[in-house]
Protein backbone atom coordinates (compact mmCIF):
# COMPACT_ATOMS: atom_id res chain seq x y z
CA UNK A 1 0.00 0.00 0.00
CA UNK A 2 1.47 3.18 -0.77
CA UNK A 3 -0.32 6.98 -0.37
CA UNK A 4 -0.23 8.61 -3.45
CA UNK A 5 -1.04 12.62 -4.38
CA UNK A 6 -3.12 13.44 -7.37
CA UNK A 7 -2.47 16.92 -8.89
CA UNK A 8 -5.08 18.06 -11.11
CA UNK A 9 -3.36 19.86 -14.12
CA UNK A 10 -5.88 22.80 -15.50
CA UNK A 11 -5.83 22.16 -19.89
CA UNK A 12 -4.64 24.67 -21.50
CA UNK A 13 -6.79 27.70 -21.22
CA UNK A 14 -8.65 29.39 -24.20
CA UNK A 15 -9.50 32.70 -25.02
CA UNK A 16 -12.01 33.60 -27.32
CA UNK A 17 -12.52 37.32 -28.30
CA UNK A 18 -16.05 37.37 -29.84
CA UNK A 19 -17.68 39.88 -31.84
CA UNK A 20 -21.90 39.87 -31.22
CA UNK A 21 -22.59 42.00 -33.82
CA UNK A 22 -24.97 45.26 -34.16
CA UNK A 23 -27.56 43.92 -31.90
CA UNK A 24 -29.92 41.57 -34.11
CA UNK A 25 -29.81 38.07 -33.44
CA UNK A 26 -29.92 37.53 -36.71
CA UNK A 27 -26.83 38.99 -37.60
CA UNK A 28 -24.74 37.30 -34.74
CA UNK A 29 -22.55 34.69 -36.67
CA UNK A 30 -22.87 30.74 -35.43
CA UNK A 31 -19.67 30.66 -34.88
CA UNK A 32 -19.82 33.38 -32.18
CA UNK A 33 -22.81 31.45 -31.04
CA UNK A 34 -20.34 28.38 -30.97
CA UNK A 35 -17.98 29.89 -28.81
CA UNK A 36 -20.36 31.72 -26.10
CA UNK A 37 -21.81 28.09 -25.73
CA UNK A 38 -18.45 26.80 -25.43
CA UNK A 39 -17.65 29.11 -22.60
CA UNK A 40 -16.99 28.25 -18.87
CA UNK A 41 -16.64 31.65 -17.98
CA UNK A 42 -18.17 34.95 -19.79
CA UNK A 43 -16.68 38.18 -19.38
CA UNK A 44 -18.12 41.45 -20.58
CA UNK A 45 -19.66 44.63 -20.24
CA UNK A 46 -23.62 44.30 -18.45
CA UNK A 47 -25.65 45.46 -21.86
CA UNK A 48 -23.50 43.09 -24.15
CA UNK A 49 -24.06 40.12 -21.21
CA UNK A 50 -28.03 40.63 -21.15
CA UNK A 51 -27.54 40.74 -25.26
CA UNK A 52 -27.19 36.51 -25.25
CA UNK A 53 -27.68 35.34 -21.68
CA UNK A 54 -29.59 32.63 -22.81
CA UNK A 55 -27.28 31.80 -25.45
CA UNK A 56 -24.78 29.80 -22.47
CA UNK A 57 -24.50 26.87 -21.05
CA UNK A 58 -26.46 26.29 -17.57
CA UNK A 59 -23.65 27.21 -15.39
CA UNK A 60 -21.32 29.23 -17.11
CA UNK A 61 -19.29 31.77 -14.80
CA UNK A 62 -20.50 35.34 -15.90
CA UNK A 63 -18.04 38.01 -14.71
CA UNK A 64 -19.94 41.35 -16.08
CA UNK A 65 -19.06 44.86 -15.47
CA UNK A 66 -20.21 48.48 -16.63
CA UNK A 67 -18.95 51.07 -18.74
CA UNK A 68 -15.54 52.30 -18.53
CA UNK A 69 -13.69 48.91 -16.76
CA UNK A 70 -11.99 47.88 -20.07
CA UNK A 71 -8.38 46.96 -18.94
CA UNK A 72 -10.13 45.44 -15.86
CA UNK A 73 -11.95 43.17 -17.80
CA UNK A 74 -9.59 42.07 -20.08
CA UNK A 75 -7.17 41.47 -17.74
CA UNK A 76 -9.56 39.20 -15.75
CA UNK A 77 -10.54 37.46 -19.27
CA UNK A 78 -6.82 36.70 -19.18
CA UNK A 79 -6.10 35.31 -15.41
CA UNK A 80 -9.21 32.87 -16.42
CA UNK A 81 -7.60 32.05 -19.48
CA UNK A 82 -4.25 31.45 -17.68
CA UNK A 83 -6.24 28.72 -14.79
CA UNK A 84 -7.52 26.81 -17.75
CA UNK A 85 -10.63 28.14 -18.68
CA UNK A 86 -12.82 28.50 -21.57
CA UNK A 87 -12.61 31.90 -21.38
CA UNK A 88 -15.55 34.51 -24.12
CA UNK A 89 -14.91 37.85 -23.79
CA UNK A 90 -17.71 39.66 -25.70
CA UNK A 91 -17.90 42.59 -27.67
CA UNK A 92 -20.34 44.55 -29.70
CA UNK A 93 -20.04 44.51 -33.10
CA UNK A 94 -16.68 43.33 -34.08
CA UNK A 95 -14.58 42.91 -30.75
CA UNK A 96 -11.28 43.92 -32.30
CA UNK A 97 -12.56 47.15 -33.51
CA UNK A 98 -12.00 49.77 -30.73
CA UNK A 99 -13.17 47.20 -28.58
CA UNK A 100 -12.19 44.12 -25.94
CA UNK A 101 -9.50 42.50 -28.61
CA UNK A 102 -6.85 44.70 -28.44
CA UNK A 103 -6.47 45.48 -24.52
CA UNK A 104 -7.18 41.59 -24.00
CA UNK A 105 -4.22 40.41 -26.65
CA UNK A 106 -2.11 43.15 -24.77
CA UNK A 107 -2.10 41.29 -21.71
CA UNK A 108 -2.24 37.59 -23.09
CA UNK A 109 0.97 35.60 -23.68
CA UNK A 110 1.15 32.41 -25.74
CA UNK A 111 1.01 30.22 -22.44
CA UNK A 112 -3.23 30.39 -23.58
CA UNK A 113 -4.99 30.03 -27.13
CA UNK A 114 -6.20 32.83 -28.50
CA UNK A 115 -9.47 32.45 -31.05
CA UNK A 116 -11.09 35.52 -33.02
CA UNK A 117 -14.51 35.74 -34.07
CA UNK A 118 -15.12 38.49 -36.71
CA UNK A 119 -18.48 40.46 -36.41
CA UNK A 120 -20.50 42.92 -38.04
CA UNK A 121 -18.92 46.03 -37.06
CA UNK A 122 -21.15 49.17 -36.88
CA UNK A 123 -20.08 51.11 -40.02
CA UNK A 124 -21.26 48.42 -41.97
CA UNK A 125 -24.05 47.74 -40.25
CA UNK A 126 -24.96 51.25 -41.23
CA UNK A 127 -23.80 51.33 -44.24
CA UNK A 128 -26.57 48.20 -45.45
CA UNK A 129 -29.31 50.39 -43.73
CA UNK A 130 -28.17 53.46 -46.07
CA UNK A 131 -27.55 52.07 -49.22
CA UNK A 132 -23.61 51.44 -50.63
CA UNK A 133 -21.54 54.17 -48.91
CA UNK A 134 -18.84 52.19 -48.47
CA UNK A 135 -18.40 51.30 -51.95
CA UNK A 136 -15.23 52.44 -51.90
CA UNK A 137 -12.03 53.46 -49.84
CA UNK A 138 -13.19 54.47 -46.09
CA UNK A 139 -11.95 54.83 -43.32
CA UNK A 140 -13.13 54.52 -39.59
CA UNK A 141 -12.37 57.76 -37.01
CA UNK A 142 -13.63 57.69 -33.61
CA UNK A 143 -14.09 61.26 -32.27
CA UNK A 144 -13.76 59.85 -28.58
CA UNK A 145 -10.87 61.75 -27.33
CA UNK A 146 -10.42 59.71 -23.99
CA UNK A 147 -7.59 57.97 -25.02
CA UNK A 148 -6.31 60.10 -27.98
CA UNK A 149 -5.51 63.73 -27.95
CA UNK A 150 -7.47 65.90 -29.92
CA UNK A 151 -4.97 67.38 -32.26
CA UNK A 152 -4.29 63.07 -33.51
CA UNK A 153 -7.97 62.85 -34.08
CA UNK A 154 -8.26 65.95 -35.84
CA UNK A 155 -4.94 64.99 -38.36
CA UNK A 156 -7.07 62.56 -39.26
CA UNK A 157 -10.17 64.17 -40.42
CA UNK A 158 -8.10 66.51 -42.23
CA UNK A 159 -6.24 63.44 -44.42
CA UNK A 160 -9.83 61.86 -44.80
CA UNK A 161 -11.11 65.49 -46.04
CA UNK A 162 -8.21 65.76 -48.11
CA UNK A 163 -7.52 62.65 -49.39
CA UNK A 164 -11.21 62.30 -50.08
CA UNK A 165 -12.17 58.71 -48.10
CA UNK A 166 -15.67 58.03 -47.06
CA UNK A 167 -15.21 58.52 -43.27
CA UNK A 168 -17.51 56.82 -40.87
CA UNK A 169 -17.79 58.57 -37.03
CA UNK A 170 -17.69 55.95 -34.08
CA UNK A 171 -18.81 57.47 -30.89
CA UNK A 172 -19.65 60.64 -32.87
CA UNK A 173 -21.09 62.44 -29.68
CA UNK A 174 -22.08 62.35 -26.05
CA UNK A 175 -23.26 64.52 -23.82
CA UNK A 176 -20.18 65.92 -22.43
CA UNK A 177 -18.82 65.71 -25.38
CA UNK A 178 -20.41 67.74 -28.57
CA UNK A 179 -18.16 70.05 -29.73
CA UNK A 180 -16.27 67.32 -31.29
CA UNK A 181 -18.65 66.35 -34.22
CA UNK A 182 -19.15 69.95 -35.77
CA UNK A 183 -15.63 70.46 -36.06
CA UNK A 184 -14.97 67.34 -37.34
CA UNK A 185 -17.60 68.08 -40.30
CA UNK A 186 -16.78 71.68 -40.76
CA UNK A 187 -12.97 70.09 -41.69
CA UNK A 188 -14.91 67.84 -44.59
CA UNK A 189 -17.01 70.56 -45.48
CA UNK A 190 -13.80 72.76 -46.30
CA UNK A 191 -13.11 69.85 -49.18
CA UNK A 192 -16.96 68.40 -49.89
CA UNK A 193 -19.95 70.05 -50.86
CA UNK A 194 -22.79 70.89 -49.07
CA UNK A 195 -24.99 68.80 -50.59
CA UNK A 196 -22.51 65.76 -49.72
CA UNK A 197 -24.93 62.98 -48.55
CA UNK A 198 -24.42 62.30 -44.88
CA UNK A 199 -26.01 59.46 -43.05
CA UNK A 200 -27.06 59.27 -39.83
CA UNK A 201 -27.95 55.56 -37.80
CA UNK A 202 -29.11 55.23 -34.63
CA UNK A 203 -29.27 51.38 -33.12
CA UNK A 204 -28.93 49.91 -35.96
CA UNK A 205 -30.37 46.87 -35.74
CA UNK A 206 -32.03 46.86 -32.72
CA UNK A 207 -36.02 47.34 -31.97
CA UNK A 208 -35.72 51.04 -32.08
CA UNK A 209 -33.34 51.60 -35.05
CA UNK A 210 -33.76 54.76 -37.12
CA UNK A 211 -31.56 55.99 -40.39
CA UNK A 212 -31.98 58.94 -42.20
CA UNK A 213 -29.85 60.23 -45.44
CA UNK A 214 -28.97 64.10 -45.25
CA UNK A 215 -26.80 66.33 -46.28
CA UNK A 216 -23.42 67.84 -44.48
CA UNK A 217 -25.15 71.03 -44.70
CA UNK A 218 -28.27 70.11 -43.39
CA UNK A 219 -26.95 67.59 -40.54
CA UNK A 220 -28.22 68.84 -36.97
CA UNK A 221 -25.43 67.34 -34.53
CA UNK A 222 -27.93 67.90 -31.82
CA UNK A 223 -29.22 64.60 -33.30
CA UNK A 224 -26.40 62.62 -32.87
CA UNK A 225 -25.53 60.67 -29.47
CA UNK A 226 -23.14 57.95 -28.70
CA UNK A 227 -25.64 54.97 -29.78
CA UNK A 228 -25.32 56.73 -33.76
CA UNK A 229 -22.96 56.15 -36.19
CA UNK A 230 -22.61 59.26 -39.37
CA UNK A 231 -21.17 58.04 -42.80
CA UNK A 232 -20.11 61.18 -44.41
CA UNK A 233 -20.03 59.97 -48.65
CA UNK A 234 -17.00 61.15 -50.59
CA UNK A 235 -16.93 63.84 -53.28
CA UNK A 236 -18.79 60.95 -55.57
CA UNK A 237 -21.28 59.58 -53.15
CA UNK A 238 -24.84 60.33 -54.54
CA UNK A 239 -28.67 59.74 -53.02
CA UNK A 240 -30.34 57.98 -55.82
CA UNK A 241 -33.77 56.77 -54.49
CA UNK A 242 -33.12 57.87 -51.08
CA UNK A 243 -30.46 55.76 -51.02
CA UNK A 244 -26.55 56.40 -50.16
CA UNK A 245 -24.31 55.43 -53.11
CA UNK A 246 -20.71 56.08 -53.82
CA UNK A 247 -19.38 54.69 -56.74
CA UNK A 248 -16.85 51.99 -56.79
CA UNK A 249 -14.50 54.16 -58.27
CA UNK A 250 -13.81 57.36 -60.46
CA UNK A 251 -13.40 55.95 -64.14
CA UNK A 252 -16.02 53.75 -63.79
CA UNK A 253 -18.23 56.85 -62.55
CA UNK A 254 -17.83 58.28 -65.53
CA UNK A 255 -18.50 55.61 -67.37
CA UNK A 256 -15.06 55.37 -69.05
CA UNK A 257 -14.01 52.20 -67.59
CA UNK B 1 -71.88 34.73 -69.28
CA UNK B 2 -69.44 37.19 -69.88
CA UNK B 3 -65.87 36.48 -70.81
CA UNK B 4 -63.20 38.36 -68.65
CA UNK B 5 -59.53 38.98 -68.69
CA UNK B 6 -57.72 38.59 -65.67
CA UNK B 7 -54.36 39.93 -65.80
CA UNK B 8 -51.63 38.58 -63.17
CA UNK B 9 -50.42 41.91 -61.84
CA UNK B 10 -46.68 40.87 -60.17
CA UNK B 11 -46.58 42.10 -56.63
CA UNK B 12 -43.63 44.73 -55.35
CA UNK B 13 -40.12 43.34 -56.17
CA UNK B 14 -37.80 42.90 -54.01
CA UNK B 15 -33.91 43.49 -54.29
CA UNK B 16 -31.67 41.97 -51.24
CA UNK B 17 -27.70 42.41 -51.41
CA UNK B 18 -26.00 39.93 -49.54
CA UNK B 19 -22.46 39.38 -47.66
CA UNK B 20 -21.69 36.05 -47.56
CA UNK B 21 -18.65 36.65 -45.45
CA UNK B 22 -15.44 36.02 -45.83
CA UNK B 23 -16.13 31.85 -47.07
CA UNK B 24 -16.62 30.07 -43.79
CA UNK B 25 -19.99 28.59 -43.25
CA UNK B 26 -19.91 29.50 -40.22
CA UNK B 27 -19.02 33.09 -40.34
CA UNK B 28 -22.34 33.65 -42.87
CA UNK B 29 -25.37 35.56 -40.73
CA UNK B 30 -28.37 33.94 -40.34
CA UNK B 31 -29.91 36.71 -41.76
CA UNK B 32 -28.25 36.23 -44.68
CA UNK B 33 -29.04 32.46 -44.90
CA UNK B 34 -33.08 33.68 -44.42
CA UNK B 35 -32.61 35.61 -47.96
CA UNK B 36 -30.71 33.07 -49.88
CA UNK B 37 -33.31 30.83 -48.71
CA UNK B 38 -36.11 33.61 -49.55
CA UNK B 39 -34.69 34.17 -53.15
CA UNK B 40 -36.43 33.23 -56.17
CA UNK B 41 -33.82 34.54 -57.99
CA UNK B 42 -30.01 34.40 -57.23
CA UNK B 43 -27.47 36.71 -58.87
CA UNK B 44 -24.11 36.10 -58.50
CA UNK B 45 -20.35 35.59 -59.52
CA UNK B 46 -20.26 31.78 -60.00
CA UNK B 47 -17.51 30.96 -57.31
CA UNK B 48 -19.94 32.97 -54.75
CA UNK B 49 -22.82 30.85 -56.13
CA UNK B 50 -20.97 27.41 -55.18
CA UNK B 51 -20.39 28.59 -51.80
CA UNK B 52 -24.11 28.92 -50.92
CA UNK B 53 -25.61 26.79 -53.96
CA UNK B 54 -26.84 24.36 -51.61
CA UNK B 55 -28.86 26.66 -49.06
CA UNK B 56 -31.05 27.89 -51.97
CA UNK B 57 -34.88 26.51 -52.18
CA UNK B 58 -35.58 24.41 -54.96
CA UNK B 59 -36.52 25.95 -58.33
CA UNK B 60 -34.63 29.16 -57.43
CA UNK B 61 -33.32 30.72 -60.84
CA UNK B 62 -29.69 30.66 -60.62
CA UNK B 63 -27.56 33.87 -62.55
CA UNK B 64 -24.26 33.49 -62.67
CA UNK B 65 -21.58 35.29 -64.75
CA UNK B 66 -17.94 35.15 -64.27
CA UNK B 67 -15.30 38.31 -63.09
CA UNK B 68 -15.55 41.55 -64.39
CA UNK B 69 -19.49 41.55 -65.01
CA UNK B 70 -20.38 43.50 -62.09
CA UNK B 71 -22.55 46.04 -63.98
CA UNK B 72 -24.35 43.22 -66.08
CA UNK B 73 -25.12 41.78 -63.12
CA UNK B 74 -26.20 44.42 -60.83
CA UNK B 75 -28.31 45.30 -63.83
CA UNK B 76 -29.39 41.76 -63.92
CA UNK B 77 -30.95 41.88 -60.33
CA UNK B 78 -32.98 45.02 -60.51
CA UNK B 79 -34.51 44.07 -63.81
CA UNK B 80 -35.22 40.94 -62.25
CA UNK B 81 -36.82 42.58 -59.28
CA UNK B 82 -38.68 45.41 -61.06
CA UNK B 83 -40.43 41.99 -62.23
CA UNK B 84 -41.73 41.60 -58.90
CA UNK B 85 -38.92 38.97 -58.10
CA UNK B 86 -37.28 38.33 -54.95
CA UNK B 87 -33.89 38.26 -56.01
CA UNK B 88 -30.82 37.81 -53.77
CA UNK B 89 -28.02 39.54 -55.50
CA UNK B 90 -24.11 38.32 -53.33
CA UNK B 91 -21.18 39.35 -53.08
CA UNK B 92 -18.14 38.37 -51.09
CA UNK B 93 -17.22 39.77 -47.43
CA UNK B 94 -19.71 42.33 -46.96
CA UNK B 95 -21.43 43.33 -50.33
CA UNK B 96 -21.57 46.95 -49.50
CA UNK B 97 -17.81 47.10 -49.56
CA UNK B 98 -16.15 47.23 -52.85
CA UNK B 99 -19.03 45.44 -54.72
CA UNK B 100 -22.09 44.98 -55.49
CA UNK B 101 -24.39 47.05 -53.99
CA UNK B 102 -23.28 50.41 -55.45
CA UNK B 103 -23.77 49.60 -59.02
CA UNK B 104 -26.94 47.84 -58.03
CA UNK B 105 -28.14 50.50 -55.71
CA UNK B 106 -27.41 53.14 -58.60
CA UNK B 107 -29.40 51.26 -61.25
CA UNK B 108 -32.34 50.88 -58.18
CA UNK B 109 -35.34 53.58 -57.69
CA UNK B 110 -37.76 53.06 -55.45
CA UNK B 111 -40.26 51.11 -57.77
CA UNK B 112 -38.79 48.17 -55.84
CA UNK B 113 -37.99 46.93 -52.03
CA UNK B 114 -34.02 47.18 -51.11
CA UNK B 115 -32.71 45.15 -48.28
CA UNK B 116 -29.04 45.53 -47.64
CA UNK B 117 -27.78 42.45 -45.62
CA UNK B 118 -24.41 43.36 -43.99
CA UNK B 119 -21.16 40.98 -43.94
CA UNK B 120 -18.01 40.27 -42.44
CA UNK B 121 -15.32 41.86 -44.41
CA UNK B 122 -12.17 40.87 -45.57
CA UNK B 123 -10.35 43.68 -43.28
CA UNK B 124 -12.14 42.21 -39.97
CA UNK B 125 -11.78 38.84 -40.90
CA UNK B 126 -7.99 38.82 -41.41
CA UNK B 127 -7.74 41.49 -38.14
CA UNK B 128 -9.82 38.34 -35.91
CA UNK B 129 -6.71 35.87 -37.28
CA UNK B 130 -4.07 38.44 -37.13
CA UNK B 131 -4.95 39.14 -33.40
CA UNK B 132 -6.27 43.39 -33.13
CA UNK B 133 -4.79 45.39 -35.65
CA UNK B 134 -7.83 47.53 -36.07
CA UNK B 135 -8.22 48.92 -32.05
CA UNK B 136 -7.87 52.33 -33.36
CA UNK B 137 -8.57 54.57 -36.58
CA UNK B 138 -8.46 52.29 -39.57
CA UNK B 139 -8.31 52.76 -43.35
CA UNK B 140 -9.11 50.17 -46.30
CA UNK B 141 -7.82 51.30 -49.52
CA UNK B 142 -7.95 49.31 -52.78
CA UNK B 143 -4.83 49.14 -54.82
CA UNK B 144 -6.79 47.84 -58.04
CA UNK B 145 -6.29 51.09 -60.41
CA UNK B 146 -8.46 49.51 -62.79
CA UNK B 147 -11.61 52.02 -62.12
CA UNK B 148 -9.60 54.59 -60.01
CA UNK B 149 -6.52 56.21 -61.49
CA UNK B 150 -3.38 55.69 -59.50
CA UNK B 151 -2.95 59.12 -57.85
CA UNK B 152 -6.41 59.11 -56.19
CA UNK B 153 -4.90 55.57 -54.48
CA UNK B 154 -1.21 57.40 -54.09
CA UNK B 155 -3.19 60.10 -52.21
CA UNK B 156 -5.53 57.78 -50.36
CA UNK B 157 -1.79 56.16 -49.07
CA UNK B 158 0.21 59.15 -48.25
CA UNK B 159 -2.86 60.41 -46.29
CA UNK B 160 -2.91 57.21 -44.15
CA UNK B 161 0.66 57.15 -43.94
CA UNK B 162 0.70 60.89 -42.70
CA UNK B 163 -2.02 60.70 -40.39
CA UNK B 164 -0.66 57.28 -38.50
CA UNK B 165 -3.94 55.29 -39.73
CA UNK B 166 -3.85 51.71 -39.31
CA UNK B 167 -4.23 50.67 -43.40
CA UNK B 168 -5.49 47.24 -44.58
CA UNK B 169 -5.27 46.83 -48.76
CA UNK B 170 -8.08 45.10 -50.50
CA UNK B 171 -6.91 43.96 -54.19
CA UNK B 172 -3.36 44.46 -53.18
CA UNK B 173 -1.61 42.45 -56.28
CA UNK B 174 -2.54 40.13 -59.01
CA UNK B 175 -0.30 39.25 -61.74
CA UNK B 176 -0.79 42.15 -64.03
CA UNK B 177 -0.37 44.73 -61.19
CA UNK B 178 2.54 44.13 -59.54
CA UNK B 179 4.13 47.57 -59.00
CA UNK B 180 1.42 49.26 -56.35
CA UNK B 181 1.65 47.11 -52.92
CA UNK B 182 5.41 48.20 -53.31
CA UNK B 183 4.89 51.72 -54.23
CA UNK B 184 2.51 51.53 -51.19
CA UNK B 185 4.09 50.36 -48.73
CA UNK B 186 7.48 52.75 -49.76
CA UNK B 187 5.42 55.60 -49.09
CA UNK B 188 3.89 54.05 -45.38
CA UNK B 189 7.46 53.38 -44.74
CA UNK B 190 8.52 57.23 -45.36
CA UNK B 191 6.27 57.26 -41.91
CA UNK B 192 6.33 54.65 -40.02
CA UNK B 193 9.34 52.39 -38.21
CA UNK B 194 11.10 49.29 -40.10
CA UNK B 195 9.93 47.06 -37.28
CA UNK B 196 6.27 48.17 -37.85
CA UNK B 197 4.06 45.47 -37.58
CA UNK B 198 2.34 43.92 -40.80
CA UNK B 199 -0.20 41.43 -41.60
CA UNK B 200 -0.68 39.12 -44.46
CA UNK B 201 -3.90 36.85 -44.66
CA UNK B 202 -4.43 34.74 -47.42
CA UNK B 203 -8.05 32.99 -47.64
CA UNK B 204 -8.99 34.09 -44.23
CA UNK B 205 -11.43 32.14 -43.21
CA UNK B 206 -11.30 28.89 -46.09
CA UNK B 207 -9.75 25.47 -45.60
CA UNK B 208 -6.55 27.15 -46.73
CA UNK B 209 -6.02 30.05 -45.28
CA UNK B 210 -2.70 31.00 -44.27
CA UNK B 211 -1.68 34.20 -42.60
CA UNK B 212 2.00 35.39 -41.06
CA UNK B 213 2.68 38.49 -38.87
CA UNK B 214 5.73 40.28 -40.78
CA UNK B 215 7.26 43.89 -40.65
CA UNK B 216 7.45 46.84 -43.08
CA UNK B 217 10.94 45.80 -43.87
CA UNK B 218 10.52 42.31 -44.09
CA UNK B 219 7.37 41.78 -46.12
CA UNK B 220 8.03 40.36 -49.40
CA UNK B 221 5.20 42.00 -52.06
CA UNK B 222 5.62 38.62 -54.18
CA UNK B 223 4.35 36.03 -51.53
CA UNK B 224 0.98 38.47 -51.77
CA UNK B 225 -1.53 38.05 -54.53
CA UNK B 226 -5.39 38.92 -54.88
CA UNK B 227 -6.62 36.34 -52.39
CA UNK B 228 -4.58 38.33 -49.85
CA UNK B 229 -5.36 41.54 -47.64
CA UNK B 230 -2.32 43.03 -46.18
CA UNK B 231 -2.83 45.10 -42.78
CA UNK B 232 -0.34 47.64 -41.72
CA UNK B 233 0.17 48.90 -38.30
CA UNK B 234 0.13 52.20 -37.10
CA UNK B 235 2.97 54.07 -35.01
CA UNK B 236 1.71 51.98 -31.63
CA UNK B 237 1.15 48.64 -33.02
CA UNK B 238 2.94 46.23 -31.51
CA UNK B 239 3.68 42.39 -32.18
CA UNK B 240 2.71 40.53 -28.68
CA UNK B 241 3.07 36.97 -28.34
CA UNK B 242 2.84 36.56 -32.26
CA UNK B 243 0.36 38.91 -32.28
CA UNK B 244 -0.58 42.15 -33.81
CA UNK B 245 -1.98 44.55 -31.59
CA UNK B 246 -2.80 48.24 -31.80
CA UNK B 247 -4.07 50.00 -28.73
CA UNK B 248 -7.08 51.56 -28.54
CA UNK B 249 -5.62 55.15 -27.77
CA UNK B 250 -2.26 56.62 -27.20
CA UNK B 251 -2.85 58.18 -24.12
CA UNK B 252 -3.64 54.85 -22.44
CA UNK B 253 -1.29 52.69 -23.94
CA UNK B 254 1.29 55.74 -22.37
CA UNK B 255 -0.59 55.04 -19.14
CA UNK B 256 -1.96 58.22 -18.65
CA UNK B 257 -5.80 57.62 -18.48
Amino acid sequence: MATCAVVRRPGRGRLAVVGLGPGARDLLTPRAKAELRRASVLVGLDQYVDQIRDLLRPGTRILESGLGAEEERARTAVEEARKGQAVALIGSGDAGVYAMASPALAEASDDIDVVGVPGVTAALAAGAILGAPLGHDHVSISLSDLHTPWEVIERRVRAAAEADLVVTFYNPRSRGRDWQLPKALAILAGHREPSTPVGVVRNASRPDESARVTTLAALDPATVDMMTVVTVGNTATREIAGRMVTPRGYRWQEGTA
